[in-house]
């Protein structure tokens, strides 16, 4: 959903690994970090999956680069293995060298002191395959992992921030609350939405849908949707109309002027407006 | 996954729809076609979720496009109403005009009577929302929905195939299944593929890793994996063999190769493998 004239900032989220893009597995990352990115103000503009592969990773970086987006944040091919290739293709994208991060490689060192105390796994001991989650792109920062091994990493490129976050969903889930969405929430423009939906009898959908989209391009900032349904029946449209401003005010008139008109609209089709409601 | 040396019908997902870009709808289109399409012999090279929005669609089919796609196929945005743009985008891609689709319009025609005499819906009427849905790109081609009132969409742009199906995931199966996989039965390379699992134990992943990373760099069209496990405090490694051609023998004889090269190592690093089997 967009409202011209509402100022956001904006996200893309792009996906890594052959996993998903065979069908073997089924995304939920994306829906569950646009779902709370979207709840900080954020606009999702695009989501994107490639393979494990340094030449696609890096070439969809600077896609979403060169559409000036705010924020790029990744899921998936931060660990040990050959075929973990998010990292370098991030290197790559921003023309930056993998350097071995201290802060990282202390919070992999004990990761895997713990993990061998607790007797998971045999020995603490940094192989190449673990010191290869501390090489990061020259000038990134590590985000702290508690749940697994691979730190997340955060890189800066011009007014683009770029978040990476591990394909797991419990580690992913954990940095982006404890490390990513702290600073999601000084960064993110706030936006403010308001909703109500309108239970409406009598009248036709094929009637009512362009009046709708008529107030829709009339209105700045609200969006307007009719939803078919019928029951027993019974046939009524559930119309559902949104307003989002930058503030709360302005949001909250647009929405009134917008009610208004939906309102005049079903009364001169001899509507019946059974049901008035807030949104969730 | 991706074998190298095997020539493959390649294939993009473009997915259309704001509210899986707002994290509302999760979004399993997508596994389900790249499941199907996998099965088939199709490669899967990237997935691209965009917004309704005319411009979004049509950068995101040029960009596959110029990429050499064999096959474009989009989900969403197929429905009569205002925010529906999936054929505005893809015209506006080709730089073609939407044109009245007579076969198309038949389809829906049919439908709604159908709908009608059920009783579902109150008038058959071609109101202009609908008759928007038989409005194709110039030269597309109409692909029956038994299920729902948008009919799916087959197009091409040079060497590059487009196919539009419905966001409704029931329309999306069943036109698939009808229309689109017949056709993609008959034009997709074959692609042949067999699978080995050992259970390694008494060998540490860490120094198993890199010689199973050397032996996939060596042998083409073989992908290896390993899989670290731990039960009970004994540590196992799970090693996944797979080799892939574009006929029967040479697949077969690509896997004995690299199974061959497996043993080989395990022995050598004194492992001892419980367990061999073939994959799925």
């Amino acid at each position: 959903m967009r409202y011209p004239g509402l100022r956001q900032t904006t996200f893309e989220i792009i996906t890594i690994g052959y996993e998903i893009l065979d069908g073997r597995t089924l995304d939920t990352n994306s829906k569950w970090l646009a779902e709370r990115i979207t709840g900080l103000g954020g606009l999702i503009r695009r989501m994107t999956t490639v393979g494990d592969d340094v030449d696609e990773i890096s070439s969809a970086i600077r896609e979403a680069i060169r559409r000036k987006t705010d924020w790029i944040i990744t899921s998936g091919g931060l660990g040990p293995t050959y075929d973990d290739k998010t990292l370098q293709g991030v290197a790559k994208a921003l023309g930056r060298r993998l350097v071995l991060n201290r802060r990282a490689l202390g919070m992999i060192e004990e990761r895997y002191r713990a993990l061998a105390e607790s007797g998971v796994i045999d020995s603490p001991e940094l192989t190449p395959h673990r010191i290869k989650m501390a090489m990061l792109p020259r000038g990134a920062k590590p985000l702290r992992n508690d749940v697994g091994t691979a730190p997340g990493v955060l890189a800066r490129h011009g007014k683009t921030m770029i978040a990476c976050l591990p394909g797991v969903p419990r580690e992913l889930y954990s940095i982006y609350e404890k490390e990513l969405e702290p600073i999601l929430r000084k960064k993110v423009r706030k936006v403010y939405r308001v909703e109500r939906w309108f239970t409406v009898l009598k009248v036709p959908e094929s009637t009512l849908a362009p009046r709708i989209d008529e107030i829709m391009r009339r209105v700045p900032g609200i969006y307007l949707k009719s939803h078919p349904k019928s029951a027993e029946g019974v046939s009524r449209i559930e119309v559902q109309v949104i307003a989002a401003a930058n503030r709360r005010g302005v949001a909250e008139r647009r929405l009134e002027k917008a009610v208004a008109l939906v309102k005049k609209v079903i009364r001169s089709l001899e509507g019946i407006i059974s049901e008035e409601r807030a949104g969730e």
